[in-house]
C-alpha cells in the first residue's frame, strides 16, 4: 500500500538524527560503534533513558538486524545502570513504531523507564525536563556502567 | 541486596515455561530453534502476541546476550507478521521487569501490540480470550509470515 511505503521513509532531519551528527545537545550516557544512549528530555520520571542505534531505521520494522541486535545488547547493558542508579524496582521498556503505535520521533528507539512499587507510570506531561537535573541523572547512570 | 539476588532467581515452573515444555497450551505462530512465538491469552487487543526465548531468563537483565539478540531478531520478524496480518497502522512494543515494571509471568518476554489510528490502548482486562478465537488470530499471523 502506498501509505505505508510513505510511512517507511525515514528523515535525516529527526531530532535523533541531529543528536547523532552533534547538531543538538543531548545528555549521553553511553556510547559505542553501532549505538548512542541519552536522557529523555520528556521523562516519565527521573531515569528515563533511550538507547538508539547510530544506523539509519525508522522503526523496528526497517532495522538492518545486525544494528537491532547491537541495539538491544546497549538497551540490556543500560538498563542493568540504569537500575543499579536509581535503586528502581523494576524497569519498563518501550519501543513505539509509528504514530498509530505512539512514535513521536522517527527514528528507532527504544525506552528505558525505571520503575519503583507501588508508583504508577506516569505520562509523558509533554514538558522539557531541566536539562542540569538530567545532567545530574546521565552521570548516575554512566558512574554505575563505569562500576558494572 | 539479597533481595535483588532474590528477585533474579528463575521459576522453572511459570507459565512460559510450561508452554516450552509442552505442558499447557499455547496458540503458537513461529517457532526456531532459540525463540517462541504466541498469542496473548489475555490480549490488549486482537493480534497480541508475545516472544519468548527458549533459554531460561527471568527478564531483560539475566538475558544471555545471544538469547536476548535471538529474540530481538524474532521480534522484528513476528512484528512484521502482526502488522500485516491486522493491517495495523502501528505497533506498540512492551517488555516488563519485575512486578514494579508490570511483570506477571517471570520469564523474559516481549509484548507486539497491532495499534490502529485514533484508537487507544486497551489495558489488559485480566480476563481470557476464546481460544478458538486466538488459533483464528494464530493462523492469520503464520500466513503472513508464510507469505514474507
Amino acid at each position: 500500500m502506498s501509505s505505508n511505503v510513505e510511512a517507511a521513509q525515514y528523515d535525516p532531519q529527526n531530532v535523533f538524527a541531529k543528536i547523532l551528527r552533534g547538531e543538538i545537545p543531548a545528555q549521553k550516557v553511553y556510547e559505542d560503534e553501532h549505538t548512542l544512549a541519552f536522557m529523555d528530555v520528556m521523562p516519565q520520571g527521573p531515569g528515563h533513558t533511550l538507547v538508539i542505534p547510530k544506523a539509519p531505521a525508522r522503526g523496528l520494522l526497517d532495522a538492518d538486524p545486525a544494528s537491532l541486535a547491537a541495539t538491544i545488547r546497549t538497551v540490556q547493558r543500560v538498563a542493568r545502570a540504569v537500575k543499579t542508579a536509581f535503586a528502581a524496582d523494576g524497569l519498563t521498556i518501550f519501543q513505539y513504531n509509528e504514530p498509530a503505535g505512539g512514535q513521536t520521533v522517527f527514528h528507532l528507539h527504544v525506552h528505558i523507564v525505571p520503575r519503583f512499587d507501588d508508583v504508577a507510570l506516569s505520562r509523558h506531561t509533554g514538558g522539557m525536563a531541566d536539562s542540569d537535573l538530567l545532567g545530574v541523572h546521565a552521570a548516575q547512570i554512566r558512574a554505575a556502567l563505569a562500576a558494572a
